[in-house]
C-alpha cells in the first residue's frame, strides 16, 4: 500500500543528514519545509519535497491525505518509561503535596516496592491488558516508539513475567516496542540485607536467561549510593554486554554517583535523568557521545530538582526527553506536555525539544538510522498535527493536538 | 426533559450545606457519595442518593444514563480568562526559553499591547470565531462555566468591541459565561505619557457606558506598580460599583502593592494571582471572605514564583483555582492541569484543588449560590470522568479524562 501526504502546512523532517544524533546547535535545525509533501511506499518514506515539486499525475485518489492545515513530524520516540505495571499510586500523589518525604511514603508501604507487590500478584494477561490501554493511548497522543522498562518484578520468574508481557505486546500491538531488562530497579525486600546476593542473582541467573532468549535490547540499572553502586552497575551492565544486551543507566537522579562516567566508560548508549550530574559527568557523556535522556515529567511530578539542560546541550551532549511513564515520579505518557516543561523550565527551545523527543529519542534507542526523523528510506512513522505551526506543540499546552498517526505507512484516526 | 444519572462510582457532591465557599480544613470534604446516583428535572438537580435509595419504577429508560466506572463531580468553572483574542504570542514562549526578560520581550513588539494591536484588527465576527473554537475546547475539557474579561481593546470602541463578542458568544454558545470589563488591563501606546488621562477615559466613559447597557457583571484592574496604582484601581472601582460592576483585581501578581487589602477595604468578590501577597495582604482577605483566585499556570508557563497556596488556605482565605488562559501567560484552558500543577508545586491536596476549581470558583463569580456543587436546587452542570477515583484527576496529568459533560441539564458527547 501507498501513501501520499499532500498540501502538508508545515513539514518538520528533522533531517540528520545521516548523523546518529543531532548535538548543540544543530538541534536548533528542523529541517522545515513549506507546503510539503511525503510519499511512503509500504513503510517506506520515499520522497520527500515541495508541493510544486510534486507529480501529482502518478497518484491514486485513495492514496492522498490530505494534510491541509496540518503541521506534520516525525511521530514521537517515548525512549524511557515503566509501562508495563499493575496498580497505581495516588496515595503517594496525595501524600506528597502534604508534604511527607519519600522515606515516610516507604515506610507507609508505597515506593518501588508497593508497585512491585502488585505486579508479583498480577497475571501476565493482566499486565497485558493494562499495558495495551496505555500503548493505545500513547498512539492517541502521537507516540509511534516506546521503550519499555521491566524492573517491577525483581526476581526471575517476576522479571521474565514482565519481558514476555512486553515481547508479546510489541507482537501483537501496532506501536513499536522496544524491551529493556531493569532487574537492578531496586532492592526486592527479600534481599533487603544481602544485596550482594541479589546483584549474583542478576548477573549469574537473570542476564544469561534474558540475554540468550534474546528478551531484552538493552540492561538499565538504578545507579545510585544505597541502590546500586557504580562498581555493582559497572558489574551488572558488563556481564549484560555478553549476553547482547546493551547497557543505559539511571545515572545522577538523587545525587552525583558517577553514574555518568560510568556510562562513558562502558559506552552505554544512553545515561537517564541526570538532575545531580557534574560538570566532570557532563565532559564525559559529551567525549563518549552518550545520549543524555532527559524527563522533566519527573521533577515536574516530585517537585524536585530539574537537570541542567543547557549546560548539557551546550557541552555538546545529544540531548532527549522521554516521559518516565510510571505509577510513581510521573504518571504521564504526553511527550508534548513533556516538551512544554523542557521549555518553560529547562529552557530548551522548541527547537531543541522537537530534536530530542524525535531524532535524539530514537538515538537513546539506537534506532536512529530506521525512525526519528523524515528522511528517504526511513520508516513511515508520522503524526499530523492540528496547529498554526510547530511552536504550538510546546506553546499551547495541556491539550492533545494529534489528529492522526501515520505508523508504519499506515493511517490511523487515534 | 428529566435525566437520571445511575451507578455511578463515585460522585463528588462538593456539598456547600448552604455556605458560598469552603475554607481550611472544609476545603478537603468532597461530600462523596460511592455507587450513587442524581436526578434532574429540566436545569435543575433534584435527588442526590446511593442507588439503593433510588426507586428506578419511576425513570424511563430513555431518560437513564449508566455512569458505571465513571466519577462523577460539578463541571469546572473557570473564574479567570481572557479567551477572546487574535493573534498568538508564541515567539514571545521562544524567547523566554532563550533567556528574555518581560521589558526585552516588549521592546521586540511583544507583551499584552502586541494582543491589543491585534485585537484592534480584528471584527468582532473573528473575535467570536476564534472564541467559539476556544469554548468548544474548554468543554471538551469539563468546563460549564467560564469569566472573560476584555482588556485587549483599551479604547471605548475595541473594550465594547470585545465585550458585545463576549456577550453574544454567552447568549449563543452552551457554555455560561460571565463577562468582565478590565479596561484598566495596561496603558495603551497612545496615552503611554497621559496616564491619568486613560484612567478618566475607564471612569468617565467606558465605566458609565457599559454599566448603563450591563455588558459586564464584573469590573477588574491590574493593580501593580508602573501599571494601576493603588490608588487608580480603588478609583475605578468604586465608580464601576456606582454603575453595578461587582469589583475584582488582578493584585500582587509581580509585586506587594496593597492589591489584597484594597480587594478587602472594596468588599471585591475576588483578588487574583497574590503571587507576592505579603502576611498582612493575606489576613485582609481572610477578614473580609474575598476569595483568592490562583492561576498556577502562570507562574508554571511563565516560570515565575507561586502565590503562597498553603498560607492562604491556613489562614482561611476561600481559595479557588482558574486558568487564566490567555495567548501571553498561560496558553491553557485544562482546569485539571492547572489542579496537578497546584498539587505538585503548591502543595494544595487533590481534595483542596477540586474544591478550589469548583464551589470556591462559582463563589469567585458570585454563582455559588446556583453551580459549583452537586446539591438539590442547583443547576444540572456536571462532568463524566474516566478515572478510577478522583485523585486521578490530578494524580494521571496530561491527558483529558472528560468522558461527557451534562450542562444545563442536557448530555453533551464531547
Amino acid at each position: 500500500m501507498n501513501l501520499a501526504l499532500i498540501n502538508i502546512r508545515q513539514l518538520l523532517t528533522v533531517s540528520s543528514g545521516g548523523r546518529r544524533v543531532k548535538t548543540g546547535e544543530a538541534m536548533r535545525d528542523l529541517g522545515i519545509i513549506e507546503n510539503a509533501a511525503v510519499l511512503i511506499e509500504k513503510e517506506t518514506i520515499t520522497w520527500i519535497g515541495r508541493m510544486e515539486d510534486l507529480s501529482m499525475g502518478s497518484l491514486k485518489e485513495s492514496d492522498v491525505l490530505d494534510c491541509i492545515d496540518k503541521v506534520v513530524m516525525p511521530g514521537f520516540v517515548d525512549a524511557h518509561t515503566h509501562l508495563v505495571f499493575a496498580g497505581s499510586r495516588e496515595k503517594e500523589f496525595a501524600m506528597r503535596s502534604a508534604g511527607s518525604t519519600y522515606q515516610e511514603i516507604a515506610a507507609h508501604g508505597g515506593g518501588i516496592l508497593s508497585t512491585v507487590a502488585q505486579v508479583r500478584e498480577a497475571s501476565k494477561k493482566d499486565l497485558k491488558k493494562s499495558g495495551r490501554k496505555w500503548l493505545n493511548a500513547l498512539l492517541r497522543h502521537g507516540t509511534t516508539t516506546v521503550e519499555i522498562k521491566s524492573g517491577y518484578g525483581l526476581d526471575m520468574t517476576n522479571e521474565l513475567k514482565l519481558l514476555e508481557a512486553i515481547n508479546e505486546l510489541s507482537e501483537e500491538e501496532v506501536i513499536s516496542i522496544v524491551p529493556t531488562f531493569l532487574g537492578a530497579h531496586a532492592y526486592p525486600a527479600e534481599y533487603k540485607n544481602r544485596k550482594e546476593e541479589y546483584v549474583r542473582e542478576i548477573t549469574d541467573r537473570m542476564v544469561p536467561y534474558i540475554g540468550s532468549k534474546k528478551l531484552a535490547t538493552f540492561c538499565d540499572v538504578f545507579c545510585e549510593e544505597g541502590y546500586f553502586s557504580a562498581a555493582d552497575c559497572k558489574h551488572i551492565l558488563t556481564h549484560a554486554k555478553h549476553f547482547g544486551m546493551l547497557p543505559k543507566l539511571h545515572a545522577e537522579e538523587l545525587s552525583a554517583s558517577g553514574g555518568a562516567e560510568l556510562a562513558a566508560s562502558l559506552g552505554a548508549v544512553s545515561a537517564d535523568h541526570l538532575e545531580h550530574i557534574t560538570d566532570e559527568g557532563i565532559d564525559a557523556l559529551a567525549r563518549a557521545g552518550v545520549v543524555g535522556v532527559l524527563l522533566p515529567g519527573v521533577s515536574f511530578f516530585l517537585n524536585h530538582a530539574y537537570a541542567p539542560a543547557r549546560d548539557l546541550i551546550e557541552a555538546g551532549v545529544p540531548v532527549a526527553l522521554a516521559t518516565d511513564f510510571n505509577p510513581g515520579s510521573c504518571m504521564s505518557y504526553s511527550m508534548p506536555l513533556m516538551m512544554t516543561i523542557a521549555c518553560t523550565q529547562m529552557k530548551l527551545s522548541p527547537e531543541e525539544a522537537i530534536t530530542a523527543a524525535t531524532l535524539n529519542a530514537a538515538a537513546a534507542l539506537n534506532l536512529s538510522q530506521e525512525i526519528g526523523s523524515i528522511e528517504i528510506g526511513k520508516k513511515a512513522d508520522l503524526v499530523l498535527l492540528d496547529i498554526p505551526n510547530y511552536a504550538f506543540l510546546p506553546y499551547h499546552f495541556g491539550e492533545n493536538h494529534v489528529d492522526k498517526v501515520v505508523k508504519n505507512g499506515v493511517v490511523l484516526e487515534v
